[in-house]
């Protein structure tokens, strides 16, 4: 599954979003080149078209999905609300084993951390920040945009009643004010049981032929009601054909394709090898957690899905800037475009050489960037508990200072969706946040050295699970109402608090700052300032007609239904319904769920199941919809081909598949295995 | 811990050794430079010196030792011998973390998987091997070279009462026999608490400043008696000073110095990632399985030791060849040596071009590696018992041969040592057996995919952990008898054997045979060719003043005790005891075992500790005596500091630095903590 990786540090350590040109690309709604995709697709798409369809897609808080319904129905894959599902599960039932089927409305049940976007007004807001950072150096050019984007934010929601978000496109190219409507009540209608919907499991993962039910149907409210949602996507359960123009619109989370050479070394040689090295780790650690207990298990079975998915896509990203063909391209790439600025005298007198500077920075940061890492971005304090007592200590702090000299992840326009996290009635997993926390202290240890300053100052007279334990067993921070009391006493609240946990977050603030501070000014100012340049230079050389990196905003791109030559051999688009029964094996992760097993003689064997597509897509895409050129629904996007995960750094047109779930079985398994009768009318709606 | 590395598969896949020369260097004792020792030393070392250096060392299953008194006491690294006092550990009592004195010579307890060999005669066999492969094709002359080493080795042990072993150097340049003799009878005589001899664990692993107390005393016997040992090292307990001279004798396990660099990016891209992921999966396995009980904790501790020490090494080597500059390097000694072969037309007619022969076949060899390492190598297959199943099926299998037609780790010189450790009556913990077994099963199902014809055959009704469940728990191949009978029983009782471990061995056997035979004719045959063309190629431009790399046989070098420059600091190259107080945090792994807190006020804190010199080292050398030029023993080798990790593939003058354990620590701890009065006296006698 192609979940968004939001690993620690990723927002803070990748730097640089350019742009590119190809017939591959991941389109704003405000950039998307019309005629181009009618002219490749034989279409007649038209603005219209792309208004519905924007308004009809939305951006959930790790993943997409589209309203389904005029009452306000959310298509989303299984994966997208697993977490919701171990959230509502107890020691009696498992929603994540076991499915989840709301007979009617009432029946719903919240999703207690999820929200649901939909952009409603784009504003171009570039001319402004410029303004704001015009003539400064490049650390106080850092902290006055951060200000400037923090201003409209607040300023934007202060006069509508929009959530307000800034976007950087083009690697500061653009500035842009992106207003969704924001629906914080959100539930959970239906979801298949864990076995059909990620069948296949780990193994599978990124592969195909497959043979996932990897949907879910959530419902957003307003007021306590079904929201009314007129701009919906019907779905077309017949599906498209092999070679039918497909568009997917949709929210893909990061992509690096324009990092510099010496950028690219950098995740090659350092950030790849440490983060795997860990979660690997990890991954035992929880792996053997789960063989503990039947309750072990599904108290990480989402953790373990996720840590898996993670690896899958680190592992392939090694793997791809491994190739030295790859290398020979960027460098290729970045030699010509260096030799554009050379022989323009203009460019080269404003731009100079920032990929020079850029390699500088990173060959200095080197040396420094673990303990930003592990202190400041918290590798060594891992587990819900540790992160609730940053955000209490950090916010406490945070809220004392105007809006605009904040952190930005603490401003006005970010405080409502931190007190919904802290105040959600979530369980917390005593054993589970012991080992997480242990883990991340001992890797803590291990990178830094015994001898570090803040392992000095938290090991000394511990070791990693002696502290763990004690931190774990004696703070309070699990009660989400002991959370808010804390949360709404402030500084004083805070410099009170005996909770072990807040002591220890206390204890490392002023070290994490410092580092935090030392980033931004050092690494960060610097290389924003230079990457700027180079997208300045690629602007001048290859003109407009290119979209910026994915950043988890909205985007459009347009593809078509077809299989691709692996090793010599075609791989067919589609599968069919037969496949999975000839795949089982009875044992997990093969194992085919007893309600369908029930009803196997009924079920038409000729059904297709998923198909492929060559759209450009990466994680953060996850439930995106499929849409045909009429505007319906013909596909509910759930994963990449292992081709795919290349992606984060170049198209592979021969090879770069989406993977989705086909219509015909949503329609097939909610009539024949669900009995979701209801349900499947709504979805069935013009 | 420099730990000699010995995974899976490294044995098949190691396939270039070759020569290089610098001054640094890991010296046979037939070619040691005597007259370029003594001048770059300054010292008067003659034959005799070399002579009784050598009949004092010894060769332990995994380290090195040195014989320190006349009655047969072997001085060798805890860590050494850390796998024979978990084997004579019980529930009750942990002879790893409590220590071990045997009181008297009859408290001494027998290691029964260890041997100890002095080797005592070398002979040049270069002639005859090449007589046996002269004019065959590269597949023929592989059989034929392996055919006519076991038949040398036969005949050798025929005529003696020695171990007979055939040695490959230079490539294939040269062919030796070595003649050792053999101890099997090895007890163990001390230990101190695991505690100090691996005081700072894993995290200060490769790492100085240290303060390990790593040693242990073995003795070796004969007929039920202390052997007569007259060939020993008298130890000085003032030790060296700085930039005195010193020699280490021992058993470099492996380097890599003179790969190709198609070779030496295979490693870079495949082998060490992938290697990598699984074992750090496999160390958050064994720590959680620790984390349960401290039963658990005492079962696994040799294995996390072991695991962490194999990390560190594998991710300090992938880190060497992500530099560009090592490569950079190869690449230019490369065209160097391929520059030198295109002007010589003789030269070039016989050699033709090696290099590109050796890329080819790793690029077919890239989409092949996997089956031949889960399967073959017995990555998929892991623990005692499916090692044990598979030395069974498969000895039954080849003792039904002619001696010279078998694989080489079966012909008669090898059986007696196979028979030892399937004899052994060592202990099997199911528990640990299953994690093991199931990882190593569900790692195959990953890498090679679940469509794989093996991965079918085991797992398409079970899963792994069920597999792994079920055969571990109805195997019978724990008990030594159950072993031994069916290792008598030959061909006809594996045949007939129900055993379900022995089953499962059974039946991919085919499949892991044929896969052998694949690599050896395509990729085995055909680099060890080219390989040995490369070193011909070598011998032609450089001569013979050249040392061979590591292959576990005794080597001797020179260095000096000195510290070296850290980030603009220098190292001082001795620690004291004071240092260790200092260090101590009262918890795991930085706790002074209570024997020594006991007499903390009696020791002497100025006693040295330990050292380091710039002697050329690498994993196999643990235990080795650091031997001054009157032949007396100052110092006890353990480790090497982190820059000689990358000794793997070239050693780096400037930084590389070997550890050692003072002998004037041995003497305080033997006599103030340990009391060990006469012990020390029997290693104090001249």
């Amino acid at each position: 599954m192609m979940r968004w990786i939001h690993a620690a540090g990723a927002a803070l350590l990748v730097l640089a979003c350019s742009a590119t040109r190809a017939d591959e690309g991941m389109w704003t709604f405000h950039g998307f080149p019309l005629e181009r995709a009618n002219t490749t697709l034989k279409t007649k798409l038209d603005q219209a078209w792309l208004d519905r369809v924007r308004r009809a897609t939305v951006r959930l808080s790790n993943c997409t999905g589209s309203f389904v319904s005029g009452e306000g129905l959310v298509l989303t894959n299984h994966h997208c609300v697993v977490s919701c599902l171990a959230e509502l599960s107890s020691k009696e039932k498992s929603l994540v084993d076991d499915g989840f089927l709301a007979r009617d409305r009432a029946s719903e049940k919240k999703c207690q951390t999820q929200v649901a976007d939909v952009l409603t007004e784009m504003e171009d807001v570039t001319a402004k920040v410029n303004a704001a950072t015009a003539g400064k150096s490049d650390q106080a050019a850092n902290e006055a945009r951060k200000a400037e984007l923090t201003k409209l934010e607040s300023a934007c929601e202060a006069q509508s009643k929009f959530k307000c978000q800034a976007v950087t496109l083009y690697q500061g190219g653009q500035y842009w004010l992106y207003k969704y409507k924001r629906y914080t009540d959100v539930r959970i209608a239906f979801a298949p049981e864990g076995s059909i919907a990620a069948f296949g499991g780990d193994p599978d993962n990124f592969q195909f032929p497959r043979w996932c039910l990897d949907m879910s149907v959530l419902r957003v409210y307003e007021n306590g009601k079904p929201a009314k949602t007129p701009d919906f996507l019907k779905i077309n359960f017949a599906g498209p054909a092999d070679g039918d123009p497909v568009l997917v619109s949709g929210h893909p989370g990061t992509t690096n394709r324009l990092l510099t050479v010496a950028e690219l070394k950098w995740q090659r040689n350092m950030n790849l090898p440490n983060w795997l090295l860990r979660y690997s780790e990890l991954r035992g650690r929880y792996i053997q957690f789960s063989e503990e207990s039947p309750d072990n298990a599904r108290i990480v079975s989402d953790q373990i899905q996720t840590v898996e998915n993670q690896i899958k896509v680190r592992r392939k990203q090694l793997d791809a800037l491994l190739e030295d063909q790859l290398f020979e391209r960027k460098l290729a790439e970045e030699k010509s475009l260096r030799a554009y600025v050379a022989a323009n005298d203009e460019l080269r007198a404003t731009i100079g050489d920032p990929w020079t500077e850029i390699e500088k920075v990173q060959a200095e940061y080197a040396g420094n960037w673990l303990p930003v890492l592990f202190i400041e971005q918290a590798g060594g304090f891992q587990g819900r508990l540790a992160t609730y007592a940053r955000a209490l200590v950090r916010g406490a702090a945070e809220r004392g200072k105007p809006n605009d000299q904040r952190f930005r992840e603490f401003t006005d326009a970010a405080l409502p969706r931190i007190e919904q996290q802290l105040g959600a009635s979530v369980p917390v997993y005593p054993e589970l946040e012991k080992l997480r926390l242990a883990f991340g202290l001992e890797r803590m240890r291990e990178w830094l050295g015994p001898d570090h300053p803040v392992v000095r100052q938290l090991l000394s007279k511990e070791s990693p699970t002696e502290l763990a334990d004690r931190l774990v067993s004696g703070t309070k921070l699990a009660d989400p109402a002991v959370r808010m009391a804390l949360w709404k006493g402030g500084e004083a609240a805070i410099a009170a608090s005996d909770d072990p946990m807040i002591v220890m977050a206390r204890d490392i603030e002023p070290t994490a700052r410092k580092l935090r501070k030392e980033f931004e000014d050092n690494v960060e100012a610097p290389i924003d300032l230079a990457s700027e340049k180079i997208a300045r230079a690629r602007f001048a050389a290859l003109g407009t007609s290119v979209y910026p990196d994915a950043t988890f905003t909205l985007r459009l791109n347009w593809g078509k239904v077809g299989g691709w030559v692996e090793n010599g051999k075609p791989v067919h688009p589609f599968t069919r319904l037969q496949g999975l029964f000839d795949r089982a094996t009875g044992a997990e992760p093969f194992k085919v769920p007893d309600s369908w097993v029930a009803v196997r003689d009924q079920l038409d064997k000729d059904t297709l199941f998923n198909l492929v597509t060559n759209n450009d897509i990466v994680g953060g895409n996850s439930g995106s919809p499929l849409i045909s050129a009429k505007g319906e629904v013909v596909g509910l996007l759930f994963d990449g081909n292992i081709h795919s995960i290349s992606g984060s750094y170049w198209f592979d047109t021969e090879k770069n598949r989406a993977v989705a779930v086909h219509p015909a079985i949503m329609r097939e398994a909610l009539t024949k295995v669900y009995k979701a009768d209801a349900l499947l009318k709504e979805m069935s709606a013009k």
